[in-house]
């Protein structure tokens, strides 16, 4: 079998880079596409590819422009031809930085441009990847003893608890829980869609819990200790379902420890 | 008690029209606002209009434009000071007028354009006009005897059950499944943040069946006869559930039958 390939889209900082760490520690034999919109001021980024050599590719991409999006598929597919694994980690709260504490502090462009980075990014994405995970060799994830329940490859979305519409009971951040619950409507349309192809991709949600990054930092002393994760933890548990990952679990939000998370 | 007074969004054609049509005709006190975003093209509404003088104002709102409906929200203000309800009817499937049957079908400028007017429009209408439906007589719905319990306005969000998560088992139409499971979580999370503001408004999705508008006009033809709803018929069973609404069935999500749809 060849050698894994995994493409982490957001790699700069928080959980996508920690996802390249991880994978170039923990899997020896994969290779890693790591993305980012600014790969010149990502030094973590290139401190982990000289870490590595020859394993890791950095590549510019800015999730909100589709031109972007099209012309890295486009050179993923010269240099590699295949895919095993896309994880889309890129997303904002908010533009700035916080969530909306109520329907006062909502705007028309605060949300489109929350909803471009977290939603409608990663539905592009799967647009173009899509192709080449379908010829990918299946390297992440349990494949079932029978040929045609076997997948090709895995679109993971980085979701969020207050996405959820039915587990939703304090309200607030309007913007970032409404792209979050359209971006599990994508999930779930993604996993019929890529269900029914030939060869098939898996396509789940994962909340990642609270994570101890920039995104989550304006609440962190909200957040008691035992809850606030590291990267490092978050990504491990992640793996560890990316690793028991069949198409029997496609079209499902599951967070960090594996159980199912209500739409 | 001061006369109800209804506001719908999105009054031109297809539901939003039959909406006003409706309530002129059946609820003889109400006064009705309707917006459309061309009014000088909106001559069914300019004959609703002259058929029932005095009770209908039109006024222009592209929901897609913040300022419009500032604007809108401001005349509305001087004019009648309050509001008792306000149903956001207008969307598209796709800016295409088709929604798209793969992924291949998918453009980041096609979803952006969807969720403008599907889901960011309905919000930020609620932001302007929740404080004039604060301010409303609680005119329609059912008020339960307890005044602690007892609302001032009714925020409807016409949704589809294909922006169900839960229930989508087919697939396609990726950018209005989208708009319409956030614009569920929009109405989820109005429901938390008015059901704690003083006085209360309620905030309901509501599917109205598959009628027959411009819409789903390329669809009718797979759809069963008796499946294919009159804009009468599918407004008269919304009218009956709104009837019935209080703060005991705010922030869920309900099919024209009056029973609850899964998120
Ligand atoms: N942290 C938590 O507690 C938590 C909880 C639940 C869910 N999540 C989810 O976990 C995922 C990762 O979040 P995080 O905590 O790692 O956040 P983070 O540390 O703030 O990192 C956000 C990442 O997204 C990238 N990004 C933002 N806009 C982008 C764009 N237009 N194009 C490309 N990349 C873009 C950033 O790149 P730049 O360096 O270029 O800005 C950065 O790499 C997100 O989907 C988030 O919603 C996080
Ligand atoms: N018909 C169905 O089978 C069906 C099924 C499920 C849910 N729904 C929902 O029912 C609601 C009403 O749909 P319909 O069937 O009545 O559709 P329709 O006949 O196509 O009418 C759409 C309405 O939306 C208005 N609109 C579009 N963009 C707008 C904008 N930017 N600003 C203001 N108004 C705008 C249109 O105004 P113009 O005249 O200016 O274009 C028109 O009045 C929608 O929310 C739809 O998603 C319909």
């Amino acid at each position: 079998m060849a050698a894994p390939i995994a493409l982490i889209q957001g790699a700069s900082r928080g959980l996508g880079l920690e996802f390249c760490r991880h994978i170039l520690k923990n899997k020896s034999l994969a290779g890693v596409i790591a993305t980012c919109r600014n790969p010149d001021g990502a030094t973590e980024l290139r401190g982990l590819a000289d870490q590595h050599p020859g394993r890791l590719t950095v590549l510019k991409l800015d999730v909100d422009q589709e031109e972007d999006i099209r012309g890295a598929a486009e050179r993923v597919k010269e240099s590699f031809g295949r895919l095993d694994l896309i994880v889309n980690s890129s997303a904002m709260l908010h533009p700035s930085g916080k969530g909306e504490t109520s329907l006062r502090d909502v705007s028309a462009q605060g949300i489109i441009s929350t909803l471009t980075t977290n939603t409608v990014g990663p539905l592009v994405m799967a647009k173009y990847f899509v192709p080449l995970l379908q010829k990918g060799g299946g390297g992440f994830g349990q494949q079932p003893a029978e040929t045609a329940k076997q997948h090709s490859g895995i679109v993971v979305n980085i979701t969020a608890k207050v996405g959820s519409i039915g587990d939703n009971g304090l309200g607030g951040w309007y913007s970032y829980r409404m792209s979050k619950a359209a971006l599990n409507m994508a999930t779930r349309n993604l996993s019929i869609e890529l269900g029914r192809s030939r060869p098939k991709v898996v396509c789940v949600s994962l909340h990642p819990g609270t994570v101890n990054t920039d995104l989550s930092r304006p609440y962190h002393r909200n957040v008691p200790k035992e809850k606030l994760f590291s990267s490092e933890y978050s990504v491990y548990c992640l793996m560890s379902i990316i690793d028991t990952l069949s198409m029997e679990k496609t079209g499902k939000a599951y967070s960090w420890d594996g159980t199912e998370l209500p739409w």
